[in-house]
């Protein structure tokens, strides 16, 4: 019997071949896809078929990939020739929402801004705000440990989960963490799933830790800058000056330009590089203030409101980045993270290599904790090797300014060949191990993360 | 040649044979004590000295209990025969403070209230403040996870920790985590490490998460109230308020008296029991009035000051506590965490405990995060059955009620029997299947944590 028999016998309709599903399957947003399509996607619908999938998967050595929404950026989600894919979308449950602990139970599939209307009705939220909020799974977030906008000041998802249900990849389900805000009860393995790409194990529940909603005030103030030297300075000024932004985002001068182009605003001059920056809760106006002072300071040309749509029309101009990335070609979207007073040590660095390989680099940053997305715009379907030439060098300098080659996205295929670098082999070697522990068989999405070189 | 004198040769006088040097590796603060005398105390200066006496135990099998400064609770750094002890209280440094990137490098054996002067004329303070933090290292404190009366506002251990270089069994150095805020590069092992009491590696250095120093009113309340549930539901109504204390602490009617008697201070009515809160930050006073509405309307007798001695004079009783209980006799204190709105039902759970097993168990409890430390009294040096037996209850009784055996002071030895029911038979072996990866010969703290039943 094939696999995908075994897999219609045991579950029935959720077994879906059709051309379609299967063809989706094969990428996710990096732009990437797999070398050819996959036996099935299992749609998953509880707890029980994910276990039942992995226990076929074990029985008969077949690879599985899981995927939630498939808007990853790191190709960590991409599945190919002779491999099941575990889509979690139809397990999308809010079990229960604890105001009273802060805390909420959910199945992996619900999307993250679903979560968040539903949060929403109890004065709650759940800090974690990729971009891709409105279109991303609570267990893909959880997977890539994802950050967002806000995340300087409300913490990444690392921050803010106290328990996953995991199913293993031979269908046993394990429960980690508990619902008690502390707890040092043997290793934690809770915060070893977060960010794990589906390596180790499928995340069948969540008990996520919440937040009130932020009441009072929002400020928001740009600050345009005659360069992004200048600009990045500025919000290393603002860090050290003891301002807790809630947003604060960098975008260069090749960045700026190409949003005000698809929003057919008037171009700014060349060079001009901007600070977006929102301040929120009961001292929103005086940091705001505060804030506005240090940017002048620097050399900012600053506006400033406490009008929310006027604040809204202020930070679109950074939510319009993806798309006019999009129209400029293929992007691939890089993600290095440095400590905050590096940023424009990074930024000289990005000039560096924009010289050396000939190329442009458009590049936004999460100025608040030092996460920078320098794009790389090309034709046709395939990274140049120019490309990835010029990847490489931005992945050293980060980390040669005691940052990482991912803040937020994650390893998955495309950058799977460097994580021996920043690891060192030792601990490479280590986490290859750990991996082994919970998936001897290598069945869960290999290929991804760890390949060896 | 001997292991003693393996050490020596390679080692010279950092290695310690004197007789109160190995007497007093042989217990921590638990009250327990190992079955004699561990073969000797080498005093670590540098990473190269805990990496050769790695490769030293390595090649001869030995076990090995790193040690920070012996404050811990249950037993975990207690060292007995055929076992060489790694003490850090020399690697004490701090190699570096950034207040631009709120983040420092140390070494591990620094005490926390040393670092902490340290830090506070840079303006800046590392959170975690167990009541030990003058007391207790760094390093320990990371091991354990440690939490402390802040740490419902302010976060615990794990928040506050960006990487650790770790000294395997095998003697090799491994860099985990990175100096920027961000990163999901590979799996989390920084997280891993954190809690592991010493048994999956040496922590020789850190890098560590600051903050800068609160500024602004501090404002500090008690409330009075009849009975140790009504105190409770008072501290659950506080955080379903919405309000955030940066301490908030419970003391029943027996905790409450003993203070009241080591202070001599006049004897509170039989039953009342206290909340201890203390607000901070911009927002102190109104903070403080609105949780002295919600205690008054749950019935509190509240008393509120803004004046910083007499604040910390409400303080003083809580601090007492340890001292309280020392004086009545020999003292197990227990860890139990429960979500928050489950103290009052915790609080009912050791009252019948206590009917059941005819014992006394002053209670006090970090209310604002739901961990609970009852003491269990007796006379002597051994934990008598009944006590084991009431004990056993009560973490039963607290993992029913969606928690945890331990909030902040770890396994250790003391709580190894109950770690497979809490975790499970599957997770269980899992843990311990990732603790070979870090130390195949099961040299590191041997005994401790992953004993089996
Ligand atoms: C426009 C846009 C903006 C974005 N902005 C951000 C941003 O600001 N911050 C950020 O961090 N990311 C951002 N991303 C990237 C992406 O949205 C995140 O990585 C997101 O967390 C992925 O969620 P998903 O449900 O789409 O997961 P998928 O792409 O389906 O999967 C991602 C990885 O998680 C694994 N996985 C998914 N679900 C589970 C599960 N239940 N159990 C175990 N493993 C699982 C997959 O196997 C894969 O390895 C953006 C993407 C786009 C397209
Ligand atoms: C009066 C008093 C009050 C306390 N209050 C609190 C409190 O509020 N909150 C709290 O959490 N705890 C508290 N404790 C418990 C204790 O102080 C903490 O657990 C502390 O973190 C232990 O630090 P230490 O340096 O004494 O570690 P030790 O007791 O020496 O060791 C504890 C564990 O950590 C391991 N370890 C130590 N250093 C390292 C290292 N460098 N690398 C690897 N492993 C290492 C040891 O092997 C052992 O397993 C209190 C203790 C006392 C006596």
């Amino acid at each position: 019997m094939t696999v995908a028999a075994a897999l219609r016998n045991a579950l029935g309709d959720i077994v879906d071949i059709t051309e379609g599903s299967l063809e989706a399957a094969r990428a996710d947003r990096s732009g990437h896809s797999s070398a050819g399509r996959p036996i099935a996607v299992v749609h998953a619908e509880t707890i029980e078929h994910v276990q039942q999938v992995m226990r076929i998967a074990t029985e008969t050595r077949t690879p599985v990939v899981v995927r939630g929404a498939g808007t990853g950026l790191a190709g960590a989600a991409n599945a190919g020739p002779g491999e099941i894919v575990l889509s979690t979308m139809r397990m999308n449950r809010v079990l229960e929402v604890r105001p009273d602990d802060l805390f909420a139970v959910v199945e992996p599939g619900i999307l993250n801004a679903d979560l968040n209307t539903v949060l929403a009705e109890h004065g709650l939220w759940w800090p974690p705000d990729p971009a891709s909020r409105d279109i991303s799974t609570v267990g893909g977030n959880i997977a890539t440990g994802a950050g967002g906008l806000l995340c300087a000041k409300y913490g990444v998802v690392r921050d803010a989960v106290l328990g996953v249900d995991v199913v293993l990849a031979d269908g046993r389900l394990l429960h980690l963490g508990h619902r008690s805000v502390k707890g040092v009860t043997g290793l934690d393995l809770t915060s070893l799933m977060i960010g794990s790409e589906g390596t180790l194990g499928i995340v069948v529940g969540a008990t996520l830790k919440l937040r009130r909603l932020i009441v009072g005030e929002i400020c928001t103030l740009t600050a345009l800058f005659p360069t992004v030297r200048a600009a990045a300075a500025g919000s290393a000024a603002v860090t050290a000056s003891g301002a807790q932004p809630a947003i604060m985002e960098l975008m260069d001068a090749k960045a700026l330009s190409a949003v005000h182009a698809l929003l057919s605003l008037p171009l700014p001059e060349v060079g001009t590089s901007q600070l977006t920056v929102q301040t929120d809760g009961p001292a929103a106006q005086a940091e705001a203030d505060r804030i506005a002072a240090v940017l002048q300071e620097c050399g900012g040309e600053v506006t400033l409101t406490s009008d929310r749509d006027e604040g809204e029309r202020l930070l679109a101009v950074r939510r319009s980045m993806h798309g006019a990335m999009a129209a400029l070609g293929t992007t691939l979207i890089e993600d290095v993270s440095v400590p905050r007073s590096a940023l424009p040590a990074m930024y000289d660095e990005i000039a560096r290599i924009e010289k050396a390989y000939g190329l442009e680099i458009p590049t936004v940053a999460h100025a608040g904790d030092g996460n920078l997305h320098p794009n790389f715009i090309f034709e046709g379907d395939v990274v140049p090797e120019q490309v990835w030439a010029a990847a490489d060098d931005l992945f050293r300098s980060a980390i040669r300014l005691g940052g990482t080659l991912t803040g937020e996205h994650g390893i998955g295929m495309l950058k799977s060949r460097w994580l021996a670098e920043e690891l060192g082999d030792d601990q490479w070697q280590l986490q290859r191990q750990i991996k082994s522990v919970f998936d001897p068989l290598g069945i869960l999405n290999p290929g991804k993360v760890f390949t060896s070189a």
